[in-house]
C-alpha cells in the first residue's frame, strides 16, 4: 500500500532523529528520498546528505533528483567524488547527468572513473538525446549461444552486481551479433544442460538500431509487449539495451511534448525548475504567431468596413466564427497528432482518414452552422442574417477540419513534428479563412438586401 | 532489426502461399499477425485464420486485433469456440474481451471455461476499468517466505506454463498476505538452500489496493522504475498483478484523454473504427460550450454599439484580444493539467506555482501588450487606441494565465477531469472576460478623447 507522502515521512523522521542518514537507505526507496532531499531549503543539509548517503545509495539517489537540486551537487561536490557516483551509475544515467554539467567539468570528472566506464560513457554522450543511442545503456547480460542453462547462470552469479535490474538474456554468436531475446523465466525453467540457443523461438530478435528515433522505440516496445529491447549498429552487433523505465519516461515526454506544441509552447516550459521569466521566454515566441494572426483577422474584418457600418449587428458574430471554427481545427489536429504519435495513423490508411475527416466536418458543420444560424435569426431577427452565420459557419468548419488535419501531415511530410501544426499557427488560419467566408458572404447577400 | 511493414509481408505471404495459417505462428510475432488481419476486408478470411491459428496462437492474436475486427470474430465464432479462447487468455484481457459483448453472450461464453478461469474473470469485471482491480490479472507466481531457492523453483517448474511472463515473485505469509517481490535475477544468483525471506530487503514491499486510480498506480510505477506491481486488498492480501506493458497503455490513454479533453472532444473520438457519425457525435457536445461562448461574447460586443460605431477601427482587434488571451490561457491550463496528471505538481507546491503563474502573465503580458499596442499605433495610426489595445492586452493575459491555472484546479479540487478545464470552458471565459477589458477601456478612453 502506498502511503500518500512518503517523502514527508523521510523529512520528519530525518530531523526528529528518528533515522541516521547512514540508515535511511535501509528503510526507505532511493526515489522517496530524492523527493525528500528535492524539497530542502538548506543546501548545506542537502550537500551533507548526499555526502553520508555512500556512493552506491548516493548515485540513485542523484539520478532520482530534479534537475534543481541536482545542480547543487553537481557544483558544490569535488570531481573526485562526483567521479565516484558516475562510476556506479549505470551508462544512461551518467551521460545523461554529464550532459548537465559544462563540457570541461565533464572532462574532469570522468577523469576520476576507470577506463572502461570512460569509454562507454563517452560513447553514449555522442548519440542524439532522442535516438536508441541516446536512451540506451550499456550494462547488459549476454550469453554465447552454444552455452549451457549451467553455464549461463555461473556466468551471471558473477556478474550480476554491476549490471542493475535484467529480465532477458541476450544471445549472441562469437562476432556479437544478437541471435535471439532469453527471458530469465524461460532460463530458470529449462534443464541445466540445455544449450541457451535451443531454447530460443524461431522468429528473429526484435531489436533496433542506434538511431532508431525514441517515437519509433516506444511504439516497437508497446506493439510487442517488451520489457527491454536490444540495440544493434548497422550489422546487428549486440551495443546496448534499453529498459521498460525509459520507455515509460519516453511516453510521458512525447506526450508532455505534444501536449504544449499545440498550446504553442516549448516543453521545457513544463519544467518546475525554470524561473517566471524563463518560463515566460519558453512560452513567447508562439504568442508572436497568435498576435501576428489576430492583426490579419483583424485587417481582413476592416476590409469589409463598408458591410459592417451598414449592418453593425455582424461584429457579434465574429467570436461566434472565431470560436467554433478554432475549436473543429483543434480537434482535427489534436485527431491526428496523437494517432501519428502512437502509430495509429499509417500511410495505409491515410486515405480513408482524410476523407472521414470531409464527412465528419460537413457533420459538425451542418450541426453547427443551424444551432448558431437559427440563433442568430431568434436575437438579431433578421432571416438573412441567420443564413449567412449558419451557411458560414457551416462552410468554415469543413474548411477547419479538413486544414485541421491536413495541416499536420503535411509538416510530417515535410519531416517537421506535426505537433507544431496543432498550434496557434492552424488556429489563426482558421481564424482567417472562418472570418473570410463570414463577411464575404455577408457583403455579397447584404449589399443587395439589407437587413 | 525492425522492419517497416511486417503486417504487410505476413498479407503476402500468405496470400503467395509462401507461409501456411498454420506454421504463421513460427515466423511472425502474434502482434505482427493481428495487425496484417486488421487490414483484411473479407470477413470470411479473417475466420478461416483465426480458426486454424489453434486456440493458443489464435487467443493472443485475438487481443491484438483493433475492436472493429475483433467484434467481428466475438459475433461469427460459437461461445465453445470463444470460451477455448478465454480459457488460454490472461484474465485481465479475458475480462477486457468479455465487457465488449453483451452481458448474456458473455456469460453464455464463461458457461464453456473452467470454473477456475469463470471464477477470476467474473471477478475481475466487477472492478471499475479504470482501476488497479481493473488493470490486474490474477495469474503470478507466488511462493512462502520459508521456501528455499530450490523449493521456489521446483515449484516454478510446475506453474509457468499458464502464467504468461513474469519477473517477479511475490512473496506472501501464510494468510496470503504480501511480505516482500523477489526479482528472479535474484532468485537465479542465490545459492539452492537459502530462504526466500532472507533475500527480501528491509522495506516494505512497493503495492496497490484494487480500489487505486490508473493514473496513481502509473504514477508509482514510474517513481519506483517497477516491472510489474502487487495489488492487495485492504487487508494486505495479494489479489493480483499488473505489468508494465498494462502502465504503458494506460500512460497513452491518459495523455489521450488530456489532450482530447482539452480540445473539447470525447477521447473515444480516436477510435479509428467509428463512423463518421459516431465521431461527429463525440466531438459535438463540447462546441456547443464554444458556440455559447461565442454569443456571450457577441452579445457583450454589441453592448458596446455606441463605442464601436465612433470608432470602427475597435472591430480590428477583436481576433487580437481573443487569440492572444486564448493561447495564453491554453498554455497555462495545460500546464497544469500536465504537472497534475504526472504528479510533478502537488499541493505543496501549489501556491508557488500560481504566484510564479501570475509573474509569468505579467511578463507575457508586457511583452504582448507591447506588441500589439505599438503595433495597432503604427497601424492606425492613433495613440489613445495604441494605448487601449496595450494595456488590455496586459490585463487580459494575467486573467488568462491565472484563470487558465486555477480552473483545472478547481475541477481538480471538485473531483472533476482537470483536462476537461483545459477546453472550450476556459477558452470561453477568457475571450469573455478579455472583450470586456478591451471594450470597457476603450469605452471609458474613447468617449471623452476620441480616435
Amino acid at each position: 500500500m502506498q502511503e500518500k507522502d512518503k517523502a514527508q515521512e523521510v523529512l520528519s523522521e530525518l530531523s526528529s532523529g528518528a533515522v541516521s542518514i547512514a540508515r535511511l537507505a535501509e528503510k526507505y526507496h532511493q526515489a522517496d528520498i530524492a523527493a525528500a532531499i528535492n524539497r530542502i531549503d538548506d543546501n548545506e543539509l542537502i550537500i551533507k546528505i548526499l555526502s553520508e548517503l555512500g556512493n552506491d545509495i548516493g548515485s540513485e539517489v542523484l539520478t532520482h533528483l530534479n534537475e534543481e537540486t541536482r545542480e547543487i551537487i553537481l557544483e558544490k561536490f569535488s570531481t573526485e567524488k562526483l567521479g565516484d557516483f558516475i562510476e556506479e551509475m549505470s551508462s544512461d544515467d551518467a551521460a545523461d547527468i554529464l550532459a548537465e554539467v559544462e563540457v570541461e567539468r565533464a572532462e574532469d570528472i570522468l577523469d576520476n572513473v576507470s577506463e572502461e566506464v570512460e569509454q562507454d560513457v563517452q560513447r553514449l554522450m555522442e548519440y542524439p538525446e532522442d535516438t536508441a543511442g541516446g536512451l540506451m545503456q550499456t550494462e547488459l547480460v549476454s550469453s554465447p549461444g552454444h552455452f549451457t542453462v549451467a553455464e549461463a547462470i555461473d556466468n551471471l552469479k558473477g556478474m550480476t552486481e554491476e549490471i542493475g535490474d535484467f529480465h532477458n538474456i541476450f544471445v549472441i554468436d562469437k562476432d556479437r551479433k544478437l541471435t535471439g531475446v532469453l527471458p530469465l523465466q524461460k532460463l530458470i525453467i529449462s534443464p541445466n544442460e540445455a544449450r541457451i540457443d535451443s531454447l530460443l523461438e524461431g522468429q528473429k530478435p526484435i531489436a533496433v538500431t542506434v538511431d532508431t528515433d525514441q517515437e519509433e522505440v516506444a511504439n516497437i516496445f508497446m506493439k510487442y509487449d517488451l520489457v527491454s529491447i536490444p540495440v544493434v549498429d548497422g550489422a546487428g552487433k549486440l551495443l546496448g539495451r534499453i529498459m521498460f523505465d525509459d520507455i515509460a519516461d519516453v511516453l510521458e515526454e512525447e506526450a508532455d511534448e505534444d501536449i504544449m506544441m499545440m498550446v504553442g509552447a516549448d516543453d521545457e516550459a513544463l519544467a518546475s525548475t525554470h524561473s517566471a521569466i524563463d518560463t515566460a521566454r519558453y512560452r513567447f515566441p508562439w504568442l508572436g504567431s497568435s498576435l501576428l494572426g489576430g492583426f490579419i483577422t483583424g485587417a481582413l474584418i476592416l476590409n469589409f468596413k463598408a458591410t459592417l457600418s451598414e449592418a453593425l449587428a455582424l461584429v457579434a458574430f465574429i467570436p461566434v466564427v472565431m470560436g467554433i471554427s478554432g475549436n473543429v481545427g483543434a480537434q482535427s489536429s489534436a485527431l491526428v497528432i496523437r494517432s501519428l504519435a502512437t502509430g495509429r495513423l499509417d500511410a495505409a490508411s491515410l486515405k480513408g482518414y482524410i476523407y472521414k475527416e470531409l464527412k465528419v466536418g460537413f457533420l459538425l458543420g451542418s450541426g453547427c452552422g443551424l444551432l448558431a444560424g437559427v440563433g442568430a435569426y431568434i436575437w438579431i431577427g433578421s432571416g438573412v442574417l441567420g443564413f449567412v452565420v449558419g451557411v458560414s459557419i457551416m462552410i468554415s468548419l469543413v474548411f477547419a477540419a479538413i486544414m485541421g488535419a491536413v495541416i499536420p501531415l503535411v509538416f510530417k511530410w515535410l519531416k517537421v513534428d506535426p505537433a507544431i501544426a496543432g498550434g496557434p499557427i492552424t488556429l489563426a488560419m482558421n481564424d482567417i479563412t472562418g472570418i473570410l467566408i463570414f463577411f464575404a458572404m455577408a457583403a455579397i447577400l447584404l449589399a443587395g438586401i439589407g437587413l
